[in-house]
């Protein structure tokens, strides 16, 4: 007998049919024996429906009463959840974060879990009852309802894992898993039969569709095997785990991940100087701009750099202005920048093992006379930026080279 | 100072508009230096569709769940009530019943408020923050959500209102007060300033849009002055209250009542021996069937009775079914009925004091040529039964000879 939490997010519980299949899917594991612990998220939209009246009233200025708001979307999704299941037959009841309690900080919109007590959880397995715990929300020490943020189902799914030391969190979604690439981009991309955190992290372009970030690093740090399924058809999905592929030799490469909403800003011939990368990135931080790759290179004249970094398309405009008056206040150079770019990554805890990959990556792209702009690599990772119009040419080439479409 | 606990229905936070509108009035009593605990329903159409939701899952088998379902409702409207009172610059808060908390017995789906504490309530008026309570909900001993019923979030702010000891429970509603009748079928009728709990209750016809009984029971049982005021237009409204109207002669009537969707059933020539009438309403009640009037009469024959009693219309057929079966078993005559019946009633404090009420009533009827079916009188009430036809026309007739539409 085993234990597993089940996760559905919005998509999964969005109408009453597929809260009936969910469900059936849930009376299927119970009756093989297993227990089943249940998460849902608020059915799909309804969060949105209720930011959107929030933030109508000015709600964004009271976060202490968004997460009431809500919390009233997993509320609502829990108890349906449990009328299908015991209308199924099976004996079900809805949990809601203080009923357990799931107790997190006081960091409203944005809580991060602290212990989740499990006791009622064993008395419902015990008894016979399937536990339908309302995701996403959580209550702070003086008794306010706290949320945890976008993904935060996932999240309160994976912590639930933990804290009852389940044998699989399984998340199901509307993929059938972790695919070497975006099969929209490249139709031989093939599902992972199982991926390290490290690559699932590593893996944010593909996995944040997948799995909230935050959830994979709760995952990683605790241990728990977390599941990737489809909850709309039957499969095996894709396996997240501590442990490297194991039985053969672990593949150098195991996906490719991209973005396509990003800019780069290049700021030349900046004074080789203690202190520069600060003074350039410190305000633009302090906007609230968040910088992703940051390559500094020694540039033709000799004692001056060229600084380059990449922000989110959305921020270009307003990252540009705040560099511009940096950059004169240092006295560098010209300030410029590019907001057609993308990123491709390749990813793999097997490069720790194999020299080469960057240079096999670089030559397919060479072949295909696409122009490297940065590259920036982590130990099992590979980034290069590049002109937005090769992004699709580019992940092909690198899934054919690797020989992703294989096993 | 003052302090006061306001309620406003689903209409009256109906939308974003409406909630603002909600938070100006509440803004308004406190800038004029009172404190004010506000009792929200959730947004109209809320209850209904979550309800909706529910029982397309068989809900109404787990009465447990419905109430969790149906209390996101409330919560909902009380978080963006909150937000739109700060938004305004004045320090509100959302509490629902768990956080009070207000303890009920565990009958889900129809609870009764055991006890609310209130501690946290006069810490936030110490604060200068308004509390903002999620109505029609409570907690029962096992930490369970449970709601109060139909109507439950009136007898929230009554119950709110006793247990603050409140000045005055003011219930915002779509209409500006309670009426001497309907003012679509009487347009003279007048808006009372003030009556008795037990008028409010014998006119339940009419109160029923404006209160639910429940809560006026609840208010008369702990003297909390009740006032029925519009949510939409400034204005006195009607005044709920122990005491009868004072510093004037009390009219002796203060309103008439009525009620359309009424049946009747007879069963004639029933043996005049004990125990008659449990054996014929027995087997109704049995039913689920809720019975009104009931009328006993020495018939023509000797030693034999007729035996009348009223039901809801949508009751009748069955009504009628059962009853035949049960005046077989008895040796009874025949049952007969009409489902074409109206009930008319004269409600008023007064006639404890004043003889002659029926008879003035009667001789009006009569001469209108209108005639009546079943009479029934308690202490401060006289009910006939009509032909449904008359209806207008006899309420029209007792309005004016009881000088209703004047002060």
């Amino acid at each position: 007998m085993a234990l597993y939490v089940h996760k559905y997010g919005g998509t999964s519980v969005g109408s009453l049919e597929r809260i009936e299949a969910v469900a059936a899917r849930v009376a299927e594991h119970r009756g093989a024996g297993h227990h089943v612990a249940v998460v849902v998220s608020a059915m799909s939209g309804e969060t949105n429906r209720l930011q959107g009246l929030g933030f109508d009233l000015g709600g964004q200025a009271v976060p202490r009463e968004m997460d009431v708001l809500l919390a009233s979307g997993e509320q609502a999704s829990a108890a349906l959840t449990a009328m299908a299941l015991i209308r199924r037959g099976v004996p079900a009841q809805s949990f809601l974060a203080d009923q357990l309690p799931i107790r997190t900080d006081a960091a409203h919109t944005r809580a991060r879990i602290e212990h989740i007590e499990t006791a009622s959880l064993f008395r419902a397995f015990e008894a016979g009852v399937v536990p339908v715990i309302a995701g996403f929300q959580g209550v702070a020490e003086d008794g306010a309802i706290t949320t945890l943020g976008r993904g935060g189902s996932d999240t309160t799914a994976v912590a639930l894992a933990a804290a009852l030391e389940a044998d699989e969190c399984q998340i199901y979604t509307d993929v059938d898993g972790v695919y070497t690439t975006d099969p929209r981009v490249v139709a031989t991309a093939r599902r992972l039969e199982r991926v390290t955190f490290e690559e699932m992290l590593e893996m944010a372009s593909l996995g944040s569709k997948v799995l909230h970030p935050r959830s994979v690093e709760f995952a990683g740090k605790y241990g728990v095997p977390v599941r990737v399924l489809s909850s709309f058809e039957d499969g095996p999905g894709t396996l997240i785990s501590l442990e490297e592929q194991e039985g053969m030799e672990q593949p150098m490469v195991s996906g490719i991940a991209f973005t396509r909403d990003e800019a780069k800003i290049s700021v030349r011939a900046v004074p080789d100087v203690p202190g520069v990368a600060s003074s350039i990135l410190g305000p633009v931080s302090a906007c609230g701009i968040e910088v992703d790759m940051i390559v500094q290179n020694l540039a033709h004249d000799g004692g001056r750099n060229d600084f380059t970094f990449t922000v989110k398309r959305g921020d270009y405009d307003r990252a540009l202005a705040v560099v511009k008056e940096a950059a004169e206040t240092l006295g560098a150079g010209p300030v410029v920048g590019d907001s057609k770019i993308v990123k491709v990554s390749v990813v793999g805890v097997g490069m720790r093992s194999h020299a080469g990959v960057a240079t096999q990556m670089f030559a397919a792209l060479a072949k295909e006379n696409i122009n490297i702009q940065m590259i920036s690599t982590s130990e099992i990772k590979i980034s290069v930026v590049l002109d937005e119009k090769y992004l699709e040419l580019a992940v092909r080439t690198i899934h054919d080279t690797f020989g992703l479409e294989r096993a």
